[in-house]
């Protein structure tokens, strides 16, 4: 596992900073897929100096109208137009999960560069048909947003690097959302589709944590619960025990199921960067007094920037601990706590929108052809585990890894 | 696995309530070891209405001395004595890990019963042979104090019992202390003997996690950190899965490295219930400064009650979640949080004094004939855990247990 920290802006001393305000050429993006993800996304590429948004494909008409007014961009209802577009340098893939294998491949067959959401795809097979051709086609492949991008994260990557915490040895992640009751598609339930919180969560933790541990992971031992609401029948939370080398380990566990809001545990900081009031909102209430669930989630895709959620700090994934020889460092919306001999000591991390740091990591990708850490590599792996994370489940058994190295 | 809740004092009103006030005919206590967990339960003993201190055994004078002066009780060099002492009935075995087996078999032996610092032994043989003794004797066992005794635990019990949270199906508990670097024996830093976290600490908290989950363990999975501090070369840090039966499952994380401080996700209370000033104490640099740690650890035995740890709410050991089909559950010091689609609701746990629940339970047991929960076979279970957990994490395997049904 090579690292090539992105040499872009305001990072961490270690970090070689360009500033923002010399890109003089920024990234021509398309976008497939104008849901929620891109609603998400929106703030952050509006406001990012890389990249300059200028096309859209999506079936929803309302949801291209509104892309083309927020804009002043052009739109398809097909994907297959949009990569095919001269205009777009690189392809923001924001369709539903299972999708992502075909709109990122005709993307890359069409010399695209793409940004992938994460999960990279369903199947382990079409992540490496992914890499494959991406290898062919000489583009690159980016996996994300995903939390790893987050700047805390980055942060504390670089603050383990120098050697603040000593070596890594064990690493502790715990949330708690109300990620299955949120209005969701059929697919979105059904695990075989790739439904549930292990493609769309877990693979989140697991990522964070994979850049934390910074060694290759080896082993997954882990329990799902699965069957707590049969009207959703997928799974709903877990605990897993990744075996990485070198020693280390890493204990997850996740809830979705709507009760206890791990926010609480993040300075009563929602996931996506925004302070929350103590009132408590019940996700199960507000799906109950709802008519048609999926029409409800389609209204949440892209309609204004002014309606996207607006992030006052860095994203985060609740609670993270990372213990070292010398210290432990824990994962806040603001940056991270060190605690040594010395006491706990707090190094913010530079804000500028909530996900720069994926556009940054995009823009070095695509301009300067930095390999970045979340590739198409780097995204198997982290899917890799979310399918050990069920196998092991299903089971009882410890499953090993195959796709974590290089 | 029978469950005889504790038929006392101020409990929820599921439980059948005595007063304390009716109590007429205390326990005549004796105690083996006047070091520091006696400290830690003096004041609990001496408050109790259903407990009287009659004697102490301790080879150390200056403890015997200030035993005697404190509560007007007689004290013996030699364990032997005291479990022969027609005056004492029951005896608490408060001697390091590796003299419970010889000291409670002693007291056992002279017709009485037995309550049992935990670990019960170091070895699964050793507990075997004490639970087999007691039958014979006709005497009881409990081992104790151990967090599952904790008012919030007890109290969560009986919600869940009720059905406050629908089905357990998950449990996770996470805590960080700074137990390695406390003062330590030589046997406390060799996990032959008993030493390291896992039989000091991963004890509590597999203890209240088993009270918690209701139902038989069945299988473990667990990583251990134990060579980060050469100087200290037993366990320091774990994670485990348990697999309980019914599908249940839980994740347990500790450190006991003295960086990050767990009690600080438990409102600033200490482990033993008093509240913490935000002034960070270093455990590492306190035990710099010491010239003989064994002397330093002596001294931290028992002298008077005033110095005593004095509990202001009940005692904790970390973070703990409940996930249920309906609701989760979180301890506090204070009692219990239950959040379900109404949002979180707290009940507070009655406070008469730390560790009060443990003589509740003795009291009962020995007056009473009340089988208590935590009696030899649940000690052993919780032991036999301790161990799976240490052969988990050499071997890399999932162990099964054997020791957890009646
Ligand atoms: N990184 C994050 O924080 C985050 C958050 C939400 C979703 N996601 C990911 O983004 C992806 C989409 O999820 P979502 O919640 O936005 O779903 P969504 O349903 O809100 O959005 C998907 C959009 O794709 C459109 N679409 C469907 N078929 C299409 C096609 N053939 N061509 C073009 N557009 C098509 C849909 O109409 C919809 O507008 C998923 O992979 C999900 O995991 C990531
Ligand atoms: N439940 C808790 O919170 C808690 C806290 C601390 C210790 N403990 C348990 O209590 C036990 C003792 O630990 P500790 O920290 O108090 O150790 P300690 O060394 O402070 O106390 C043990 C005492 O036993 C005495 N002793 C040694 N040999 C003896 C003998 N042959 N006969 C009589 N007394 C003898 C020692 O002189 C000492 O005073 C251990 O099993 C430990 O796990 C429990």
């Amino acid at each position: 596992m090579t690292r090539n920290p992105t040499l872009l802006c305001c990072v961490y001393p270690e970090q070689k900073v360009i500033a923002l305000s010399s890109i003089s050429n920024p990234i021509r993006l398309g976008v497939a897929g104008l849901g929620r993800a891109f609603a998400l996304s929106a703030p952050a590429i509006h406001a990012h100096p890389g990249v300059n948004l200028v096309a859209g494909a999506e079936p929803n008409s309302e949801h291209r109208r509104s892309f083309e007014t927020t804009f002043g961009a052009k739109t398809y209802a097909d994907v297959r137009d949009l990569v095919t577009d001269p205009d777009v340098e690189a392809v923001y893939v924001s369709t539903p999960h299972g999708l992502h294998k075909e709109h990122a491949l005709a993307a890359i067959n069409a010399g695209k560069s793409v940004l992938i959401e994460k999960p990279m795809t369903v199947s382990l097979e079409d992540a490496s048909s992914l890499i494959e051709a991406a290898k062919k086609a000489g583009v690159q492949i980016i996996v994300g947003p995903s939390h790893s991008f987050d700047g805390p994260v980055k942060l504390a990557e670089a603050l383990i690097a120098e050697g603040k915490i000593g070596r890594v040895r064990m690493i502790h992640a715990l949330y708690a959302t109300d990620f299955l009751y949120r209005p969701r598609t059929a697919a979105e339930l059904s695990t075989d589709l790739g439904g549930g919180v292990v493609f769309s969560q877990a693979v989140h933790q697991i990522d964070l944590v994979r850049r934390l541990a910074a060694v290759p992971a080896q082993r997954v031992t882990a329990r799902t619960g699965g069957a707590w609401d049969a009207d959703r029948p997928t799974e709903g939370a877990y605990s897993m025990l990744i075996d990485f080398s070198e020693g280390v380990y890493a204990s997850l566990t996740y809830s979705g199921y709507a009760h206890f809001d791990g926010d609480r545990l993040m300075e009563n900081t929602a996931e996506l960067g925004i302070p929350k009031s103590d009132e408590f909102k019940s996700a199960r209430k507000i799906l109950e007094s709802v008519q048609d669930e999926s029409e409800f989630k389609s209204s949440r895709g892209f309609s204004s920037l002014e309606t996207c959620p607006q992030a006052q700090t860095h994203e985060h994934f609740g609670q993270v601990f990372v213990f070292g020889d010398r210290g432990d460092l824990r994962l806040t919306p603001n940056g991270v706590e060190i605690t040594d001999t010395n006491g706990p000591e707090f190094y913010p991390a530079p804000f500028r929108t909530a996900r720069a740091e994926v556009f940054d990591t995009l823009y070095a990708a695509v301009r300067e052809q930095t390999t970045p850490l979340q590739d198409g590599k780097w995204g198997r792996a982290s899917l890799e585990i979310c399918h050990a994370l069920l196998t092991s489940s299903e089971t009882g058994d410890t499953v090993t890894l195959n796709y974590q190295e290089g």
